[in-house]
């Protein structure tokens, strides 16, 4: 598991790089989705279940990104799978030219699902295109159901919103009907998936979303 | 409840600025707290808690910062106490500029503790200086206990850390003890409140604090 110091790279030509990375990486058969969440959403129980539940049917490969530590890319290590933790040198949130400097140093085969955990964050990573195939956000029940009202760039720019922790649902007060009914009002075409990593609930939607996205490219 | 708009000022002097803010504010009688955290852990329902408890013993006002919505002025202002929402042109911290703007669009009487609730995020608002007082992080249980590696600038500038939702450690992983270790070694001085506003449990002791520090100014 390898650990790399970024620094930001000029954003003028962002969306332009996202758009060069997401091409190239499309021609190399790798299918890449920007999750993107607070912190403590439950990102990284996430993914080891996917990557666990997925086994033998997919390839999956994980860039974590930190400020600091790689408690994460530890976690991601210690199931086998293809993993890198980036430094964001401060920063709250990864760009194109970051993102490709931390797959540049992973080792593909091709064929991957790699997933990239963003910064723990609502505002700043929505703002900058990663040149990820598909934008997922996670939020958390604990978080509570007012989220798209404060944040709502985060779920307009995501193509697919994963409820998580639905197993603690009994011990808040959250509305999931009015979640799904203001993240729709922000974008209608949202999916959204509630899942809990710790039962298994909703999960095995969620893996087949992932999958027939990477069909349809 | 007003709504105010507000603009980044210039960062070069925000150290300065922020240090006659709170000279200002300490003449006026006015104690100014500056609370951060992650997006939905808990800092509107901790602070409804705390104006209610301490009613008839501090006069509490509260400037609510948030990129959009004005829902959690609208939770303090039901309360009877004195509030302000502003909005940060999409910013994830507030400076002292943008303190001094919120805070001139309140009534005062004098004797008021402030709480000023920062954007949800644990990254830029732990870079500038507002001008507070002091300085308190919330982490809430459902977050998980690995934030302090992750985040640790946060933990070093806050003088106490409120861990909320202390009525939900049941229902997860969390390890108070390796919290608190963790927050230690990062700042060795920081006060810890482990609390839940829903049950009451620990509220007194941060509720003291408070009291206590304004005595201090």
């Amino acid at each position: 598991m390898k650990v790399i110091e970024l620094k930001m790279t000029v954003t003028d030509s962002n969306d332009r790089d996202a758009e060069t990375l997401r091409r190239e990486l499309g021609e190399r058969g790798i299918f890449l989705i920007n999750l993107m969440s607070a912190p403590g959403s439950g990102k990284t129980t996430l993914i080891s279940r996917t990557i666990t539940d997925l086994a033998g049917r997919a390839k999956i490969a994980v860039m974590e990104a930190d400020i600091a530590s790689d408690v994460d890319a530890e976690r991601i290590s210690a199931l086998g799978a293809e993993s890198i933790q980036v430094h964001t040198d401060g920063m709250c949130h990864m760009d194109a030219g970051m993102t490709r400097a931390g797959l540049d140093g992973m080792d593909f085969s091709g064929g991957e699902i790699v997933f990239l955990e963003n910064v723990g964050n609502l505002i700043c990573p929505a703002e900058f295109d990663t040149g990820a195939h598909r934008n997922v956000m996670i939020l958390s029940v604990p978080e509570g159901d007012d989220k798209p009202l404060k944040y709502p760039l985060m779920f307009q720019t995501s193509d697919a919103l994963v409820i998580t922790k639905m197993d603690a649902a009994p011990y808040f007060d959250f509305d999931l009907g009015a979640v799904i009914r203001r993240a729709k009002a922000l974008n209608p075409g949202i999916r959204i998936f509630p899942v809990s990593a710790k039962t298994g609930e909703g999960m095995s939607e969620w893996e087949s979303y992932i999958l027939s996205e990477r069909e349809d490219g």
